[in-house]
C-alpha cells in the first residue's frame, strides 16, 4: 500500500496549531489507542467541521442507548460491507473484533453477514440496517414491527436507523476522498 | 394524506418540557419559517441527539463554503430523487425553487436532474453526488480531477462530498422511521 | 430552464398546413386546457403517426373502464417516477394533483408512492404497476390474483396492464427524444 | 407447453360475433400466415382497442420508414431479449429470421445482440434501443448524435425510439397477461 | 454471422499433433455428433487443461445422478440465459429441445422459464439455480429445504449446485474469450 | 461461530475408508497445511467428484502459467468479493496475505479492490476479472485488448477468465451449500 501523509486524497492539512480542546483530544486519543484515527485527521482542516463530526459520532456510538457498543460497531460493518468502503471496514472491523472477542465474527460481518451465527435479535436488526442501505425508500410498517417483535424499543429503532444511516453517511464520505484507515487497526484483535 | 401528530411512525414524544436553547430554537423557527421543521421534532424525543444534528446540518447547510446554499440544497435533492426520500424532496425542492426563484429546476432536481439547463460547474457537482449515491466504492481520482477541471476546490470537494454523505443519511433516517413533511412545504414557491 | 422553440431535441418541425381535423384538435385544447401538449405537437410532424398515438391514448385514459380517469393518471405517475420521465411526471403529476383535489397525493406518487395513504385497492394497483415496470418477467400469476383479490375485475387487470405498458412507452420516447413539457403544467392545482 | 384456449391468462373471450372490418382482418391473417397471433385474438374482448393497437402496431412496424422492417424487427427483438418477454421473442425472432434468411442472426438477437456480427449502422441502433429499454432517463444529446453519426435522420431516430418505445409496453402487457405465443413460430424459418 | 476459424477471439491453436487420447476423443465427437464441439477445441491448446475440463464436465453431466441427464441440461439453459451467453444458449439449448422432444420447452428455458409448464420438482430445481445466479450471498437454509421439499436428496442439492456453479463459470468464460458455438446446433431438434 | 461438524450444510458425509490416493492426498494436507481444506472434505462424499474438482483446481491454480500465484489468488479473492462467499474470502484472502507478504493488500482485496495500490498490470487484470463477474456478456474485444496492451498474453488472458470463471463456480458452490472454512485460516500472516 502506498504511504499517504495526509489521511484523503484532498490537499486539506490539519489546522496548525491545532485549538487546545482538539490538541487535548488528539492527545487522548494517542494515549489511549496508540494513534489519531485518520478520520479525525481529515476533519481537522477545519475544526468546527470536526467538532460537528465528533459531536454526532460521539452521540451515536458511544452515549447510553439500548444497543449495546458491539451492536452499533456491528451495524457500521454491515452498513460498510454492502457499501465496500475500505476506511470503515477496517476500523470497524477491528472494533468487532475487539468488543466481541470473536475474530470470526468481525470477519463474517466484514463478507457476508448472512453467514454469522446471530441470534434472531442481531439478525433483526442486521437485516434492517441491510434494507436501509440497499433499498430505504422500500421501508414500511411491518419492517419496524419486525425490529419490535425481536425485543427493540421504539427508541432502539431511532438508534438502529440513526447508526445505519450515519454509516451510509461516512462510507460515501470515506470513498469520495480516498480517506486510508491507519495501518494499527489490520493486526488487531486477530 | 393522513394526519400524523408525531413526526415519524415512532412513539417517541418531544421531551417536555423542552430545555431554553431548544425552545428558544424552536421559536425562533416559527418566527421565521411559520413552522418547525418535523425532522427537528422527530429528534426532540432526545435534545442530546437533536444538538447533534442540528450542529452537523447547521455546520454544512448554512457555514461559509465554497458552495452556495443553492448548490447545496441541489445536492440535497438530487441525493434525496435517487433515494426517493419523501421528505427530503419536500422540504429541500421547496428550498430549491426559493433559493433559485425558478420552480421548474426544482421540479427537475426531483424529478431527473440530467433533464436541467445546467452549467458544467452545477452538472459536475451533480454527477458527482449521484455516484456518491449510488456507486461510492467506484469513485477514484478522476471523479475528484473532474470537479476540480470545473472549478472546485479540495475544500469544495470536501464540502459537496459531506453534504452528498448527509442526506444519504437523513434520507435513509427519513424513510426508515416514516418521517413525514410539514403540509407548508408543499405550495411553496411555486 | 432553456427555451426549446421545438418540442425535443429532434428537428422535426410540425406538418404546415396541419390536416383540418388536426388543426381542430389543437384549436380544442387551445380552447379547453389554454395550450397545446407537446406530446401532441411531437407527433405532429406526421399526422398519421399522431393519430395513431391519440388513439391509442385516448381510449387508454379516456374511454370507459373500470379505472377511473384519476386512477389511470396514479399509475401513469407511478410508472413515469421509476422512469424518471421528466415530461410525464409533469404532465400526470399536474393530472393527479387537479383530480384527486390533493396536492400532497401528486406529490407523493411522483416522489415515493409507498409512503402515499393509499386504500388497499390502489396500493395493491400500484405494486402491480410497479412490478410490471420493474421486472415484468417475473409476473405470475399470484400477481394477478392479488388484483383480483382488491376488487379488480379481468377487464380492470387488462387495462392497468396497459396503462402501465403504455407509459413505460411514452417514457422512453420522451426520455430519447428529450421532450419537454409545457410550462403551464408547473404550477398547476398545487 | 400447457394447451392454452385463451390467449392470456385473463378471462376475456373475443367479441362475439366481430365487427365485419375485425372478421375481415382476422380472416386476410389466416390466409396469409395461416394463423392469426394471439395478440389480437388478445386485444379482441374489446374492438376498439385492437383497433388502437393495430393503429399504432401497423404505422410502426409496416409504414414506410428510413428503417427497414427487418430493421425494425430486430429493435422488438433485443428489447424483448431484455425484458424477457416469451411472446415478443417467438413471434418476432421467428419474424428476424424469415426477413433476414439467418438464423443464427435470430437467435444472436435472442439471446445476446453484442455477439451478432452488425454493421455500425444497426449496432448504433441496437445500442440505443438497449440504453432505451435500460436507463431511459440518462440519454441525452451524445446518444442522439451517435445514431446521427451512424447515418440516421432525425426522423430515423423518431422511428428506433417509438419502436423501442412501443415493444417496452408489448413486453410488459405479454408478460403482465401471461399472453402466449402461437406455435407456429417456434419452428419458422430455422 | 462471422466466419471464425478460430473457437474464439484469442489466437490459441490448437496442440498439433493433438496427443493420441485427445485425437481418439474428438474422433468419436465427429463420429456421434457430426461435430467436434468448439468449446473442445478452444481448449485443445493446452491438453491438459482440456482434460481437467472435460473430467469435471463429463462428471457433471453425465455420471450417474438423481438428476436426469435433461434435468441437468435444464439447468445449463437458465443459468446461462441470466448470464445471456450465447455459445451455451445455443448448445444447450439444442440438447433440451433433443432430450426433452419439445421445442418449445427448450425456446421457453432460453427466454424465461417462468412461462414454461413446469412440474413443482423442476420449478424449485430452475429457482434454486437461479438464485444462485443472482445473489448466491443470500442462500439460506430455507433454500435449501425448499429443494428437499420437493423431493431432492442431498446428493441432488449437491449435483444441483455444482451444475448451476458450473455453468456460471463457463457462461463467463465462453463470454470472456467470445467462443462461438458450432452452427449445427442452431436447426436441431426444432 | 457455530461448531459444524460437516463441512457444508448437506448431510454428505466423506467415503469411509476413501480411497489410497485420497487418503495420501489428505495427509499430505495435514503434513503441509495443518489441515484438511473443508472443501476437499465436502467433496470427498464421492471421491471422483474430488477427483474431477482438484483436477480443474490445481490445473487453474497450480500448473505453470504467465500468472503468478499470488496473482491467480488476487483473481480468486476478488470475484469472490463481488460474491460475498465467505468460505472463499477467509481461504484465499489468506493466501495473498501469505503470498504476498502484505496483509493490508489481502484486506483492500477482499473489501474494495480499487482502494488498493496496484499496478497497470494487476489493475487490468482484476477490472476484467470484475467485469466477467458482473456483467460477462458485455464483454468485447476491447475488454480484450486493454488486458494485451498490459502485457498479457492470450494464453494469460485464457487463464484469466478460467480463474474468474472458476470463482464464479466455487463462489456459488460453497454459498448454496454454506460450506465452511476452516477456522485455521482467520489468524493466518496478519
Amino acid at each position: 500500500m502506498a504511504d499517504h501523509s495526509l489521511p484523503t486524497a484532498l490537499n486539506l492539512p490539519m489546522q496548525d496549531p491545532l485549538p487546545a480542546h482538539t490538541q487535548k483530544y488528539f492527545d487522548v486519543c494517542m494515549e489511549k489507542l496508540g494513534m489519531i484515527p485518520n478520520v479525525l485527521k481529515a476533519y481537522a482542516f477545519d475544526t468546527e467541521k470536526l467538532d460537528a463530526f465528533t459531536g454526532m459520532y460521539n452521540n451515536l456510538m458511544l452515549a447510553p442507548s439500548g444497543l449495546s457498543k458491539l451492536e452499533r460497531e456491528m451495524i457500521a460493518v454491515v452498513v460498510s460491507s454492502i457499501n465496500k468502503c475500505f476506511y470503515c471496514l477496517v476500523a470497524h472491523g477491528a472494533a468487532v473484533r475487539a468488543l466481541s472477542g470473536d475474530p470470526a465474527l468481525g470477519e463474517a460481518l466484514v463478507m457476508n453477514y448472512r453467514v454469522a451465527d446471530l441470534d434472531p435479535r442481531h439478525r433483526a436488526m442486521l437485516d434492517f440496517a441491510t434494507k436501509m442501505t440497499q433499498a430505504s425508500a422500500t421501508i414500511e410498517e411491518p419492517d419496524r414491527q419486525a425490529l419490535r417483535d425481536a425485543g427493540f424499543s421504539d427508541a432502539d429503532i431511532w438508534d438502529i436507523a440513526n447508526v445505519a444511516g450515519f454509516f451510509n453517511m461516512t462510507n460515501r464520505v470515506a470513498s469520495a476522498t480516498d480517506m486510508r484507515p491507519n495501518a494499527e487497526y489490520h493486526a488487531q484483535a486477530r
